[in-house]
């Protein structure tokens, strides 16, 4: 790994003169956003493809925008000895993290998925309560046997994890004439946000349970048993943030019986195997981890990418610097 | 049929003296919306169960309240000869009111599906957005094959019959970050609203294009091939008014080549055959006449006859007179 001029480190981010270029993981980006900015060669790498670049052009790479959503993407990491900062386009970087080497910051997808996320745990959502898993499997069964379903409207929803996609899922749900109920880590009284130590009273009151949470020591299994048991008969409960904040055992026991529906966009384990008995539930509903795989990203990481390029030319601080 | 005081008639509503008497289809309304007022006898039928009542105490019903979406319910219309006003919960009574009998008003169910029906609405087209349906098959098939999708957020959506309905899914589409092209019969400039005949115009520059219309001689087939064709490659049809308003012949055309793609709650003919070809197309989806049908219709219904039999008993002019 070249020596770097310590001040250049200290500032962290900016071109230095070793590593100046970039890659990133879509083509023709200045065309749509505006040109590049002069002093930084632009390489793009799918995370797919054979990398097309040698080892000299491979260490001039100082910025790195990962490919969303390739696994495989990271091996590259050893190849680039000149790295200094690395973009994720996910909001979760909880895998990434512990591979990226010392001295090479870390910035995430944050808000990019805010959108996305929120419209799809919205889907789910009125999915679940209005029965389209039934009418699909209904209209391949040639059967037209309409009956009255739930509804989102006049229903309370809790938002578990009120950040930057739950308050996207609440503007929704509000026009939808559901009524909301925040929680997150630490009550915010201020911004009526209750913390998930309240839980157990909030619970037994509200009809849909929305799980937006990061996956960290302090969130893993947070939603469990008791939370489970809490909430009324029928109620759904909706996991748009990640598998393991919802205890698979519990949601098990609670959907196999009937009692509760859920909606899932990440499970545990992920991807959910082929034979696992959720997925032969009626009152179930998955989706492969999707949520943030929509249109609406797209151009919002490319935006977003542009900017740090921007930023990483002109020496300027990076946005969305995982501490 | 009893002969009635003409000073009677032409008020038209309110109770009479041979027939001063209600029927509705769900019992306890007075429990959950307040007591029924005095000199006004209620009976409750379901349309489903005989009908436990003898001619004189059917003699007595001025009122009907009628089961909602219960097929064979008209037929016990004559034998109500003192029937003055029947309320149907449905917004279109185009099939019930040539069954009734001369002099007796009729009151239709506007504005007790506007948020089922906009929800439902809205449920379809995230659902085919978002591709629920492929995910449910993903689900029942053992299958964890996640893909990029399309999104509503950033996308450009005409309402085709813009009324209660369709503003109460606007605002709905407006949380969820899409843009709204309004259109009815005529154009109302003031209000932003296109007329169906700038169709042609509007429709190459939308991406969704949702039919609220009921249905008359002016709206069947009025989105038809020439409408059709005029949509880009890809977009959505989302049909949540009546059937026969969009042309199925030119539907199936343009959705057996992937063209385009629908979300259909409401087909032609209806119900849709068990094995009308399509069912079997990836890029529709259907379900069975059931966006009134959600739990949000109920507590409204109730609300709209308790305050109708209040009327009635007062005197007072029914509301949802249909002319």
């Amino acid at each position: 790994m070249p020596s770097h001029d310590s001040t250049h480190m200290s500032a962290r981010t900016g071109p230095g003169s070793e590593a100046p270029d970039v890659l990133v993981p879509w083509p023709d980006l200045d065309r749509a956003h505006g040109s590049w900015p002069d002093g930084v060669r632009v390489h793009v790498w799918d995370g797919v493809e054979p990398v097309g670049l040698d080892a000299e052009q491979l260490a001039r790479i100082g910025y790195w925008a990962m490919p969303y959503a390739t696994p495989g993407a990271e091996k590259l990491l050893p190849q680039l000895p000149g790295l200094r900062a690395v973009q994720s386009l996910s909001a979760g970087v909880e895998k990434l993290r512990p591979l990226l080497p010392e001295g090479v910051a870390l910035h995430n997808g944050r808000g990019l998925h805010d959108a996305s996320a929120a419209e799809h745990a919205l889907a789910l959502t009125l999915a679940a309560q209005r029965d389209l898993p039934r009418w699909v499997r209904d209209q391949d069964g040639g059967r037209w046997d309409p009956h009255f379903t739930r509804s989102l409207a006049d229903s309370r929803v809790a938002i578990v994890g009120y950040g930057s996609i739950g308050a996207a899922l609440e503007q929704r749900l509000l026009a939808c004439e559901a009524d909301v109920v925040r929680v997150a880590r630490r009550a915010r009284p201020d911004s009526d946000v209750h913390a998930v130590s309240d839980l157990p009273e909030l619970l037994p009151h509200v009809d849909i349970a929305v799980l937006v949470l990061p996956e960290n020591p302090s969130t893993v299994g947070l939603f469990g048993a008791a939370e489970l048991a809490a909430l009324p008969d029928d109620a759904l409960v909706v996991n748009i943030g990640r598998g393991r904040t919802l205890d698979p055992d519990a949601l098990l026991a609670e959907t196999r019986t009937g009692r509760l529906r859920a909606a899932l966009d990440v499970t545990s384990p992920e991807p959910l195997p082929a034979d696992h008995p959720l997925r032969a539930l009626p009152g179930v509903l998955i989706t492969p981890h999707v949520g943030g795989g929509s249109a609406t990203f797209r151009p919002r990481a490319e935006r977003l990418i542009v900017e740090q390029v921007r930023r990483w030319a002109g020496g300027d601080p990076l946005v969305n610097a995982v501490e």
